[in-house]
């Protein structure tokens, strides 16, 4: 129940134990056909640009920026917790020209943009593209993306829009396609309850086109979409070529967590993570706990930020919860460390039982600090 | 029996089917101190800079490319087929500068360098590192080393040697610190047998140094050492810090494959594979195949390559092998595609039983197709 991995799904690891098959057997190939189908409903995209990267969330956000941007291209990014941060020192790295937005001073945490606030900043620094992070797990905020608002500025702006759904994808809201998002990636170990190693990705007609018209070679052989996307077969009948060997039983993990999200449904599944974390803020709220995120409209539900009273020892609390109850939650990270406890509501793991379980958790672990809130 | 996956080890694939647990939990931390030692016994290294990277083997050969060179430093790259072609590649990316070797014509594939070419080579280019591959995969070709020979020569040259021995790493004699190697790198689902996407990685103090004396930055952050090396805790007790998600699944895996090379030891491991290799010669040779790699020097016993005789049909062979007897051997690739048969012999599917199983493959195979050897 931390900000992940989540508790991986008993069918992503029955899946996970089969043996491998060759990464360009028929076998193989049909599965990531069905993944390709399972990615583009959940991430709500016609797209044919959709794959699985054999890599981390971090390969997803390396892959973006290294493939849509060429060198000394501008790209703006929305930086509000510790994603942002990467991404604004992965631009450096690829000698990208970074223009770093920011919420606030960097120890006001937890907070998310206006829309129009990034819409400003498309329209005053003209970037090639603008970054921002669904869900900043390192505070809990939830960036709005103002319905297709802000991907309609991009666009008339000339910008691709870069979306980080690492810690959101499947747990709240999204719609690529009507949101007019061009590049977004995912983890395989959050909401989608798979084992860690597997990108989830994601690209727009007008981001493969870039791609198409690049002057220059791909800063990364691991991470070319092109090449990938051969091994992906995104051009219809193009043979298939070898680029690299797919993680074949992360790959036949992340299959059945696609089948997993089929058979719930994303809007039951985007009801079921918003209901657990209203039951967890009631509880938490009984205990005289607040949240990290103030403003009720940017509070992300599948990674809760519970902020640290005055007089609590936070690190006593997580080490309660693991010994006691065998349960794993999270302290801050970034620019929340030793402010929050992290608690994940993410896929398989996001049930009543264990919102209920860390309640009671955090009702021991605080009573046994002898802290209580001040009436 | 293709080059890779190879068949997984009942125990991995096992390892692979427990629950996840968190990247930096204890559970996980031990697994990966356990990892870092078996990784010290495969590669043969008292180096503390070992780890497994989470990507392929192509993420182990940028990795060492986008750590120890910086823009602009020369490489000489030996390059014998596609491995070599591809790390040429990635230096162009990487705006390095590239010296490419070649044994002979792009058309004549299976040969490997004599140690005294590269050490000329070395001397002549004056680059700051040479990369050599082990097992050219794509022509069956094994690159000697020479004992420590190269290695003294790189040393004496101020180069760094980087060494792929994805194909070949627990198949065949290979002494990272005896021969004075400074980085190399593997892949788990060769020899290891263990699944894709995790690559085994092993730095010297000297490609360390060179990595700490930069003066730009990594143009990677998803493969930047240093970081990797804080969550693998290179630094004796240097507090472990979150770099990325480790692949749990996939580590948990390679502990348990590392544990299996261990028990049965290299000397009996290397045996084992030239031992196949020569009876699979010798069934080969009675129907009238061939070697590929003319020099019998040259020849890499994990990844054969059986030369197409005039008149048979490659690609009916490899369908005949999958129909009639569910056993996946491969065509060429790169250099060799269309005049050789690729037939692995690594790690857990190693066996004389299998070896029998393919030499009764291409016997009725070759029948089937008509071919027989001209007396």
């Amino acid at each position: 129940m931390g900000p992940g991995p989540s508790v991986a799904h008993p069918r992503a690891l029955r899946a996970q134990a089969a043996p491998l098959v060759g990464h360009l057997s028929n076998v193989m190939l049909q599965q990531m056909d069905e993944i390709k189908q399972g990615l583009q409903y959940l991430f709500q995209t016609a797209s044919p640009y959709v794959c699985l990267l054999s890599g981390t969330g971090h390969g997803g956000m390396e892959a973006c920026l290294v493939n849509l941007l060429e060198r000394g291209e501008r790209v703006v990014i929305a930086q509000n917790g510790i994603w942002g941060e990467r991404a604004a020192d992965m631009a450096e790295r690829l000698q990208l020209e970074p223009v770093v937005l920011r919420t606030g001073k960097d120890d006001e945490g937890g907070s998310a943009f206006p829309v129009d606030t990034l819409i400003a900043a498309v329209r005053q620094h003209k970037p090639s593209a603008l970054f921002v992070v669904v869900g900043e797990s390192s505070t809990g905020a939830h960036q709005s993306l103002g319905g297709g608002r802000l991907g309609q500025a991009c666009r008339d702006a000339g910008a691709l829009l870069i979306v980080d759904t690492v810690a959101s994808l499947g747990g709240v809201p999204f719609l690529a396609d009507a949101w007019g998002v061009d590049a977004c990636y995912s983890g395989s170990q959050k909401v989608l309850s798979g084992p860690p190693g597997a990108a989830p990705l994601c690209l727009s007609e007008r981001a493969w086109s870039k791609i198409q018209a690049r002057t220059t070679k791909i800063a990364s052989f691991n991470w070319d979409l092109p090449m990938i996307g051969r091994y992906w077969q995104w051009q219809p009948g193009a043979p298939r070529v070898y680029h690299h060997t797919g993680a074949v039983s992360t790959y036949f993990a992340l299959r059945e967590c696609l089948a997993v999200v089929g058979e719930e449904g994303l809007e039951a599944m985007w009801k079921r993570h918003s209901d657990a974390a209203a039951m967890l803020w009631r509880g938490l709220a009984e205990l005289g706990l607040e949240p990290y995120v103030a403003d009720p409209q940017y509070r992300l539900v599948t990674v809760n930020t519970i902020r640290v009273p005055d007089g609590a020892d936070w690190a006593a609390l997580v080490g309660h919860c693991l010994k006691e109850y065998d349960l794993e939650i999270a302290g801050g990270l970034g620019p929340s460390a030793g402010r929050v406890w992290r608690v994940g509501l993410m896929g398989y793991s996001c049930t009543r039982a264990n919102v209920a379980l860390v309640l009671e958790a955090f009702r021991t672990g605080l009573e046994a600090q002898g802290w209580t809130k001040k009436k």
